[in-house]
């Protein structure tokens, strides 16, 4: 099929130009003025910015348990991806104790994210249960298109943490193979002295989450991954970067030449810790996540950072977890299970909070949100521009709409929108998943299955970093 | 006239693929595949890159005096730049004293650059006698297509030199019109104290010129524009950085959130100051220019600031003196006009010193060589880019080429080359400026006056800066 | 005389502990416990803490203008000093144009001190007319017992004013004599360019004082005059440092290996900037001084800052300017006279803020009060400490008093007392100087004319610095 | 006994003066000149320098294990400390698996020193078995006179070492009762990686001692040890820094605020780890400790961080390890017990390689000698000054000896000396232990056991650092 984009303002992450744009099948086949051809479909963006499709480089649609048993609100939910303009979620493959990450990737991708997943989908291998074997996987994730490893430096003492030695081994191997690494980056045992305390002295609502995670549990671990990244020579990405203190780390560090880029979430950006101390654990408990929210200040340092590139990227860590799960920790705030869904409004939020507000340009906004991390994921260009040969992956955006987020108008996948009430500036109104229009009148009009697995190459930004 | 460039690698500053691009008359029409329509002139670029044509932030090719006379070699060898794969030369106009910069710009175009100048020309003011007419200037120059103005905080005390009053003032005028600052920092008072403590005790060989502008010469006066800048909010550009200290100043103000960015020079990255040891004083005075070349140790800090975006770009800070010129200061070091030629060697040095010899990707050698310098002078996307709308100024790049520096093969409008001996790698084979052919085989086939004024719009950098 | 003093707690700045003090003559002769011999007068210092006497590193009891007419109000007033437990002032002899350093310090000493200054009197060399014999001057003023000399970096155009040229020609030839250099660090234009544009807009309330002196024009001066100290390894004294963004500069030099210490004033320690917004211009006058108060987190920063030696000193910078002289700048802030009196109010602002308020302890009141002010000016250990063989200077402290500041009960020699009303903790009750008592139950019982010159040694804290 | 010490320099941590020296049975009872009384001894140090006695921060005299048995020398040779000038030693008491840390303190000093240890001693508790227990332990411990302890935050998965959960309770617990901490910080897992894949290659020899501690694996722990201290306000000692990389982490947290100051012992001064690469395991074994030796430009570093204060303290880390148990690890380098003696020499090296030498000051050199140390382990004035009702434990020093650092001249404890065969300066002529003389014309005249318990007071140096 040939279609023709024309009339819009197409934003890159370099710039902006008014150009049309011709798809053939799958591919941006032409970029230009007055284009010649004949089109089966001509799309106007008139009055409209053209940007390249988002790439969600932090999201767990399903939260696997080792029966199979998702957790989360599953692929069948992705669709609000491509409403919210992300035709690229980069999901997590965990591998369950005793497990290969290779089979786990498998299972997730001919599994549970066939016939259902709506974005293309590339993964992380995200490992869960350390041993040596998972070494040997390196080469052979790599082979197969999965060149990033996540590693939890928390959750001590579930076989999700990763102590030092763990993680400093696979760091040592990914190094040697272009594997970029990523961490979640929070010092278990500080956690574990604090969380307990509060709990045994009966403060058990959702505020001493917070309360309990202070920043430098947070800025610690940072550090400490990033001493190991410099010393190793590997790549690493440190993500959902919640706190000054956490990314003035990474800061000084890239300025002293770790290869390390940090990534930070919306909720961080324009969400405060005080969310939290609504006595309702209705309310309270949907913004219990890890780092948990932090300060005004720090949305402020956030924001900054993003523009200094001292934090580069803007996942969304989109955990859709339903009501009756966050209920698990009614009584005790260390059961409820962490995380928000925010994959649809990643874009909303950084337009509406960014653009819209005067801190970011719309250049900048498509560097974070779509060309960082697909060039990060080694998906680049395929994902994440606008350029003859790259999937023609693009979102057709009003700036003009003015609304209100809420989960009527931007679902989730749950009962809730983390910015419920808040006033949203801009939207997708047409969104293209290779050259396919998904989002029409900023409505789904796509079928569940679309998504394609993306397999990534390896040394991501290695060579901007090292 | 309707060309096409087919087969080749597209390189800008954001990553490479693989498309054709046609040219309609001076601009980039379309970019794709299997372009359709009819061609003039189809160049075959199989095996090469092509990226889009140089932009020199930082040329004096005639240094006028007074009496309108020129010193360096003037316009006519400006056909040195395009050889090079520099498209757009931003030269510098000065003001004589008691003169309008606006006057001085006006006969720098319409007078000494007429007819001759080969590449597009944008142009700095370039402040050398401040008055208070000269604040009132800053709005007029703005509207005229010249938004960047530098100033000398050296060459104390000619009417050059420009003290912290003018500085500021100048400064404050710049930021509320959008104007972005150049300055050339070194502490003139430093100079002058050791200058002629050196020459007092008959030291005058062109090995004190280094010796009597020791690196904190320059850092202290980055730190004092870089404290300017950052407390009025003027985007600031330092120019020719040449060392570790000075680099490092710029990279803690960025840190800070300071509006400010580096540019260094191809000399500072691949030359050493102990090239004036020699004691053949023909030799050593070509590599007297200021602030003077330093250590291998500086060489390497430099090109790692370029990674890692503490320094942003490269200038030539092309500075054609002719041979007999140089010798003025045969018996005193302190005479020796100060400056080097080097506009026609920056892309090669960069390929050959950085993508060549795995220092810098390729990427990022379009970033520092065209994208960044034409967005700071505010000509992007008309310059620094490939594509759609943007001017045809096109390098179609060899890089299996292999040869040798040298003023015969690389000329430089004077009778050395600052490379003379160096090995090469790569080159620019063809060169279009706005659509015409103006290198072919390597081989300058252009006309004088081919270059025509490029305005700048205001606020260039502005936004990713403040 | 032989004189004991018993029963009483000594503090130093390593320490403190029990004993009794036997002076013989002008020198503690003996410390020990149950001494031994026949006094002619026994102090009983029970209860009470026995303290070196006070150092004042800045004052100013007589601001000479070239007639030898005085401003400020004069060494007869300088019994002020004592009271306040300050037994060596160290005063600042500054050359009218055209005169010699020497012959300026001879004229104060011999003629304007003379008969008249109470405590003990070391000088600073103050230069306010540089040339070439000032050069020459350094060795001889060294021999003379004068081993450190001031420079303003601040009041362009007078000859008070020092360019980068003067500052460092002298900071070389002091280097070579073991000479420490002191600054009054301001940049002198930001100050003009911000004084004259606010007066422009009719401006001219004491209020804009400090508006027109922002913490960059002193943070960009002491980081101008830190890299000069480095890079000639000369040590230098930073004085009256007032904000954070100074002292900040000063400890990020001090880590890197800058030989230079910084000193604050009890001014900025305890008052702020809103002062100055007092309508009334009788009030508000009287903190007029440079730099400028600053804000509360200044303040925090500062004592901070004395706590980790980032700061290093509290010199009072006396000023003891009669109100009349305030007047003269009663339609435009440009021309009050900067400065207010605190030489006697040193200890007492340093014990009631801050080892009343538990910010500092004793020990380290005595260092920065009496110990290293006396080592820098290369006058300890005669004075500056409690040993055998230092002058019997010593400060009986009743920690005990509870007061309100206020110029009836601590006289200033001027009409007001810049700490008016606040709450005062502790007071000197008995003081003596060389073994005389000159303050019994906290009245001046002394005689004018008591003081004697104190010649200090070179390389003060050249070895701890350099 | 009265004694009278006439003639000499008196030198303490502030500066130097000419004084005598009565002591009265253990205490200084006065300091004068012309000191009345009559004395049964009378010490003439004219031209001799008098030192506080030292105070050896850091020493296991012993090492026991879980049956009793010791390893390392014992008591019975702590007199090469005193012959040293090192009066005070503090030792470490650690608790076997199960015992309380009471009980082995007082097993330690009941039955292991009893009629042993010649110089004082207080003590360290070393927790090397941490239960809840422990911290029910440090009230009781503080009340006892024991207000310090250490952790191991390396050799897991040995009982000694602790991890973060461990470390971060204690801190919390010390914090509150005036308890400091030190710690021994190397990353346990970076070590276990790194020792064993050296091991695996076959790589056992002494040298891959050092290339299995890279610096990273010290400074990792230190940053993280330094976060926790200044999360919870715990003042904390981080034991034999001895890299630049540790050093820095450090200097930059002081500067921040944090309760820390840093030890580092003579080995790292003055011993590179070179040393390790002598093919003869005879040679190399001597110099395996940990942290490692490291390179010149280490020991340059580490010289100026003690003139800055970045650096506080020097203590021994003496560890008198007989050839024997250094035999066990002939095979494998990771069987040779870390540590070399050093208690002897640790006044001889800080002078000829200090104060001989330019380095530092001698009034700097009683600071990080004896001065500081007594301050941080809550000891101080009664040991570490020369001041009236302080210990009489005084050092003569001959500035004039010249000699070469043999175990013949200089013993250890056991068979070899780690400074044998270089130069020394100067030497200790005569020690008094609480007015006893121990040690005269430099040779042990003293008496086994004459060393008694220092009970420590807690909060050391808390007020200084908080």
């Amino acid at each position: 099929m040939q279609t023709l984009i024309k009339n819009g303002t197409i934003v890159t992450a370099l710039g902006e130009y008014q150009a049309d744009i011709a798809i053939d099948g799958e591919k941006i086949s032409m970029i230009g003025r007055n284009l010649p051809g004949s089109y089966e479909k001509v799309i106007d963006a008139a009055g409209r910015y053209v940007l390249p499709g988002g790439v969600d480089n932090h999201s767990h649609f399903e939260a696997l348990n080792s029966d199979g048993v998702t957790f989360n609100a599953g692929y069948d939910t992705s669709y609000v991806a491509v409403l919210g303009g992300t035709t690229t979620v980069v999901d997590f493959a965990s591998n369950d104790p005793g497990k290969s990450l290779i089979d786990s990737i498998n299972y997730r991708l001919e599994v549970r994210a066939k016939g259902k997943v709506v974005p293309d989908i590339a993964l992380h291998a995200l490992c869960t249960d350390f041993s040596e074997e998972t070494l040997e996987e390196i080469p052979k994730l790599v082979e197969m298109g999965v060149p990033t490893m996540k590693m939890f430096m928390a959750y001590k003492p579930t076989p999700m943490y990763m102590d030092d030695f763990k993680l400093l081994k696979t760091m040592q191997k990914a190094a040697e193979h272009g594997m970029t690494m990523f961490v979640h980056a929070e010092n278990a045992d500080v956690l574990n002295v604090l969380r307990d305390q509060y709990a045994e002295k009966g403060l058990l609502a959702p505020k001493y989450h917070y309360m309990t995670r202070p920043p430098y549990s947070e800025s610690e671990a940072v550090s400490r991954a990033v001493t190991f990244a410099k010393a190793v020579r590997c790549p690493l990405c440190v993500v959902h970067v919640s706190c000054a203190e956490a990314a003035e780390v990474i800061k000084n560090a890239r300025a002293d030449g770790a290869p390390v880029v940090a990534e930070t979430c919306p909720h961080y950006l324009v969400l405060d810790k005080h969310k939290m101390d609504d006595p309702d654990f209705d309310q309270s408990c949907r913004w219990v996540c890890s780092p948990a929210l932090r300060d005004k200040a720090d949305q402020d340092y956030l924001w900054d950072a993003l523009k200094r590139d001292a934090v580069s990227l803007v996942g969304s860590d989109h955990a859709p977890i339903p009501m009756y799960q966050k209920y698990w920790g009614k009584d005790d705030f260390r059961a409820i299970p962490n995380g928000s869904p925010g994959s649809g409004d990643r874009l909303n939020v950084l337009w509406t909070y960014g653009v819209a507000a005067g801190r970011i340009t719309r250049r900048k906004l498509v560097e974070i949100f779509a060309a960082t991390p697909a060039r990060l994921c080694g998906i680049y260009p395929q994902k994440g521009d606008i350029a003859v040969g790259s999937d023609a992956d693009l979102v057709i955006f009003d700036p003009g709409y003015e609304g209100t987020f809420s989960v009527e108008t931007n679902p989730t996948g749950v009962e809730y929108n983390a910015y419920e009430g808040m006033a949203q500036r801009g939207r997708p109104e047409t969104v293209l998943l290779r050259g396919t229009v998904v989002v029409e009148a900023a409505k789904f009009v796509g079928t569940p299955g679309s998504g394609r697995f993306v397999p990534g190459k390896p040394y991501g930004m290695a060579y901007d970093l090292l």
